[in-house]
């Protein structure tokens, strides 16, 4: 497979020569301890197998190699080129390379975007000017370089090393921006766990490459189980996208460590990378939709990532739990809990086998406490008993015991179909059983909140990936399913310059070609319309000033609602027009909207705006003030599937619970509400390039088999700042 | 302190020698690998200088130790028996124990309550009964034993040992009821970061001697600063509260781990031992109104309490951060905005400082990157000048340098009066510097995340401990308040049997009392009362049934709301009695509350429930449908503070927001909300005894100046179940 990749895309062949050189020169190289001291230094002492040309004007030789004193000298185009000078002097050194035929560079170099300054910024605009002018591929600048643990190759300036390059090598690819991380903590943590890597990349700035390119090639690659990034800004969000969906299709996770939680992060990242981190919420809501594995430490990165390469999928999400400890056990048990993880009682011949084992002592039940029976040779039998066990799909062994423990454990993990997850609790010192289980089919844990939290990831990792996958034709068909007429009045809307917002009524008409249900209404410009339209509508109606220039009605005094009579019709009419008259003096008033009244089950607001790294995104909220106090809400990035509109329901707080039929009021329209927003999605697709925001406040939800109904709604069109809409939060 | 502590009381006595025994009985001693040969051989192979006595009818010898037959043959009464035989022998042998004089005792042995069997449940009580009689005092049964590794005493069953004891000594008093957790990963965590205990007990099912018991001697031995507890239930949630006021006294902090966050684990731990996890809401809010620190996980329970022995309290609650790579400064930052941590802008001068020494490199900001400068000889002066920011109350140092950093560190900590705190991003088997950081004055942690969540620990204990030893007048004074006639009323409440519930008039009537505000109303028996009633209040009024048979007026029909004329309140008077005759046939009527009409800025819940373990408990929550589907509310143990008050209310999530006054509504009258609530808990804690459950609901918050009053109230007298209130979830 890789091949066909390498060969097919320059980019990938790019990746693939930098990742695997058999010529690299190192343009800075020195012997004192800095950056180009210490890229040279760690090349040698991993023992590399390329060759290496060291470039400095004022040396003969580096380290005992011959060194050459310009990029022209070169007796060949090298495969790689590793900058490692001063920033004023890259983009000349650069320029030699790609003269000289070299085939990528990675820039350790800083002094680019990040230095947030003019001067940076341009001389990065300079380096990506190259790119596309030369065709040569650039890892960096500010980057830390990367290395083929597989192949010995370490071509990175880092001060960590792996010692033993054969016993770090493993099936996991990791792309960190950030070079002091990942050749720093995500490599002492990684070695701490006997885990390894494959390949190590550190992006840096990314001028040229950036991670998603890296992770794009891994995820191609067959040697590659898992892909483990630490990101603190996506260049480009689209193309993430992209990558996830790769990984999807090949059936490899990726184990995201992603920067900007707080603000207070993405401020300091902001100011290290050139990257922006983005709007949390929206990421989240997108690695749900692909089904990336977001982790929140780097223990975590390196631990879940391990556990994917290792742990089969599990058949469904019932956990057993044994332990030589009722306390082990138990705490487990509540770290299990908090991550709403299921721990269902044993079977009736599960326990009977189980207390024939322990006899008087310890517990038969799940977590199953076995107490010394942990260590001797009744633990085999207990284990293939729990495995046996077909209420059971994830079995966690609690333990510190000796080697014969982590043999039944390894071979159980082994032979069983099950995922079969060891927690460590011992020390991390241990010489003697600790590696035995680290290097052994099982993947390990070390603390109860971050076992319960792996295999939580791993049940939701492999439920979201099938049911992604099965929604893949729903996508499509949707895709594919509106009328021309419909997108064409779309379409107008990036060329019909009349105003920012469209009012009310036009906003409806637009949702309601996309079958979103929508109150029955009519415009009017005189009272005797509006006596008609009530007349045809039948009292109580609604009463609504329409016009472009009021996007807040309520304030503006253009709505008055339960008006239950011609008497009052005529009484309020009148008056609402002269309140927004006196209080919008400069108003263009296109008429007023006579609307039947409806009330629901739950109001909801239901809005799409767009995210600048992954364009539409839909939002849905509880409604009314309190709630909006309380911010109860779900975002998914557009289109959505129906699973997906489901997630968003399940996630507002307190919904779920209000469309069951709370306190015995009338449940509500589940299924209207779940096809109501997927259309809303679909029109936020083709709208991507028309409509900057759309907000449908209230959305009602009816009664069971009623459906469901905008009862306002508000478009902002594009190009136009969505800065009006300023009292969402 | 201690020995007039030891001296003065019996239990400490008893625990005092029991931790430093100058004899002891083994009882169940063998040679073989269980729980009484490895109790024997600890003992020995940790060096222990008490006189030891093996107990076994059918040896000579013990490891070489000459063996006892049984224990009246026993040469002298000794200071601490272990027991260690099977579950149906202890008694007798505990009966010779307190014949013979030894002075305290510790059950190794399983077989009690944790059976779950009546006949365990019988053992334990029985055992119960021989420490009422005899006074010997007993740490167990079902636990591991005790250690005081200051003394080199290991009397324990664990297979753990620490191997250099002297090394492992610190100034950590450890209670563990799990005693395969404390002696078995609690001990493995603390070695790995080199972490000291000065004792260690696992105290069981805590028959006689409890967790609380333990900890409050540790508390009053001056050699320890820091009690750390894993608590699966709390025997007594009285005497926990002395233990945590006691804690605050003496200025040590108390770091628990407890379970029970879930229901999972509650069931496991329920089933594991005797005792009761409890409610976590409750047990959370106790905490945070003693200072007591509740962790996550082992890790955090060791790195929190090492943090509370070695850093000095903060000024402040500003951080500041600084480290070799923006990456992992940046990542820090962010761990540090989950968790509410500021990080400022530094001060210009200290920027200017920082950048003469950077360079064109890195970053002067915070967080500060200061690259390879936090290996070189710039970096003492890169620190100093940080630790002299006056607008820094903090500093974290988050690197992996050699010793020279290391040594700049600890030199730091040391003398500066700022705590100086450590995050390590290098490997946990490094021997070279992480010794001398964890062996040095800055606690060190390991994961950012852990050591964000350390540092905002440390500001959030410092602040509450202040807090509440400064609220302690108050508390005084609140309870010396209340007139002899409102004490009065409550208590006849317990004589008075006049029904489960007091109907709305009767329960205002006592929250009146207490000063809390309540409606202006009437309670009429007939529609002329009515009449009068109305007119004096002003229309519009509300009208309601009032009866002790109906907790739940609106479903009963029982409630009238916005009467605006007499002829209105003429036809809904009858119609409403006729409403509930039929619904409530049954129901004793005493007559019709007329009740003026108030609408707030906010519509609160204010409830009363008691606590099996800790007693009344205050709820404050959201009213109103919706809010109630979210659950936002806040809990504490009565009675409370005003500064407790204020601290429920920015709990309830969104209420502040409401009362600060959201888009541009009235903002609500924050300080006689804080008043009623702590007026709530008054009465709450002289009705102890005789009111079972309180409800105010809703409770309206009145704009600003204008105070708050309870529309509606409902008491439920104690010695009545609470399942009446079945719909508070």
């Amino acid at each position: 497979m890789l091949d066909d990749v390498v060969s097919s895309d320059s980019k990938f062949r790019a990746i693939h020569v930098m990742l695997n050189p058999r010529s690299i020169a190192i343009v800075g190289a020195t012997e004192r301890a800095q950056y180009g001291g210490r890229f040279v230094s760690n090349l040698l002492k991993t023992g590399c197998k390329a060759e290496l040309f060291p470039i400095n004007p004022n040396r003969e030789t580096i380290f005992d190699l011959p060194c050459y004193h310009s990029i022209p000298e070169l007796p060949a185009a090298v495969d790689l080129a590793a900058i490692i000078i001063p920033a004023p002097s890259v983009l000349e050194a650069l320029w030699q390379c790609a003269e000289k035929g070299v085939k990528s560079a990675v820039v350790i170099s800083a002094g680019f975007a990040e230095l947030g300054t003019e001067e940076g910024r341009a001389r990065q605009a300079e380096l990506q000017r190259l790119v596309s002018e030369t065709g040569l591929r650039v890892c960096g600048p500010n980057c830390l370089g990367l290395a083929n643990v597989a192949e010995s190759i370490w071509a990175a300036a880092g001060s960590r090393l792996a010692t033993d390059m054969t016993a770090f090598a493993g099936s996991i690819g990791l792309v960190s921006q950030s070079g002091a991380t990942g050749f720093g903590p995500l490599i002492a943590t990684a070695q701490d766990r006997r885990v390894g890597y494959r390949y190590i990349v550190s992006t840096g700035n990314e001028a040229d490459l950036e991670s998603s390119d890296f992770a794009q090639y891994m995820l191609q690659d067959p040697k590659i189980k898992v892909v483990a990034m630490l990101v603190e800004g996506f260049r480009s969000g689209r193309k993430f996208v992209e990558t996830a969906e790769l990984a999807l299709e090949v059936g490899k996770p990726i184990v995201l460590l992603k920067v900007g939680r707080s603000v207070v992060g993405s401020r300091a990242a902001g100011s290290h990378t050139a990257a922006m981190t983005g709007s949390d919420v929206v990421q989240d809501a997108l690695f749900r939709q692909k089904a990336v594995i977001r982790v929140d430490d780097y223990d975590e990165l390196i631990e879940t990532a391990n556990m994917f390469v290792k742990a089969k999928p599990p058949r469904g999400e019932r956990v057993g739990v044994v332990s030589h400890s009722g306390g082990i056990g138990s705490f487990l048990a509540d770290k299990c809990g908090e991550v709403g993880l299921e721990l269902p009682a044993l079977s009736d011949g599960t326990r009977d086998k189980l207390r024939e084992i322990l006899g008087e002592r310890g517990s038969a039940a799940n977590p199953a406490d076995v107490t010394g029976f942990a260590l001797n040779d009744g633990f085999p039998a207990i284990l293939q008993t729990l495995l046996s066990d077909e209420g059971l799909d994830v079995q966690v062994v609690a333990s510190a015991g000796g080697e014969s423990q982590a043999a039944t454990v390894s071979r159980a993990a082994e032979e069983c179909d099950k995922p079969v997850v060891f927690l460590w609790t011992g020390s991390f010192k241990d010489t003697k059983t600790l590696p035995l289980l680290q290097d052994g089919p099982a993947p390990v844990f070390y603390l109860p909140g971050r076992c319960a939290k792996g295999v939580r990831r791993l049940l939701d990792y492999h439920a979201a990936k099938k049911r992604i996958l099965s929604d893949r034709t729903e996508r499509q068909e949707w895709l594919a399913k509106w009328p021309e007429d419909t997108l064409e009045r779309l379409g107008m809307l990036a060329s019909n310059p009349t105003g920012v917002i469209l009012d009310e009524h036009e906003s409806k008409r637009i949702l309601s070609g996309f079958g979103v249900p929508v109150t029955r209404e009519s415009l009017c410009i005189n009272l005797e319309e509006a006596f008609s339209a009530a007349a045809t509508i039948g009292y109580p109606v609604a009463l609504k000033v329409v016009s472009p220039d009021i996007p807040h009605k309520t304030e503006a005094g253009a709505v008055r609602l339960g008006i239950g009579s011609s008497e009052e019709l005529a009484d309020q009419y009148e008056n609402m027009l002269r309140t927004v008259r006196c209080r919008c003096p400069h108003a263009a008033i296109c008429g007023v909207l006579v609307q039947e009244m409806r009330g629901g089950v739950a109001e909801l607001i239901a809005g799409v705006s767009r995210d600048p790294q992954f364009g539409p995104v839909l939002m849905l909220g509880l409604g009314g003030i309190l709630v909006e106090a309380i911010g109860a809400a779900s975002w998914r990035v557009c289109p959505i599937t129906q699973s997906d509109a489901r997630l968003m329901i399940g996630e507002v707080k307190g919904l779920s619970k209000l469309l069951a039929g709370f306190r015995g009021r009338a449940s509500g329209d589940l299924d209207a509400l779940v096809s109501c927003l997927v259309r809303i999605s679909q029109m936020a697709v083709h709208a991507r390039d028309t409509v900057a925001s759309l907000d449908i406040n209230p959305l009602a939800v009816l009664p069971k088999g009623q459906g469901v109904v905008a009862l306002d709604a508000l478009i902002v069109r594009a190009g136009h700042n969505a800065v009006i809409l300023g009292d969402q939060e």
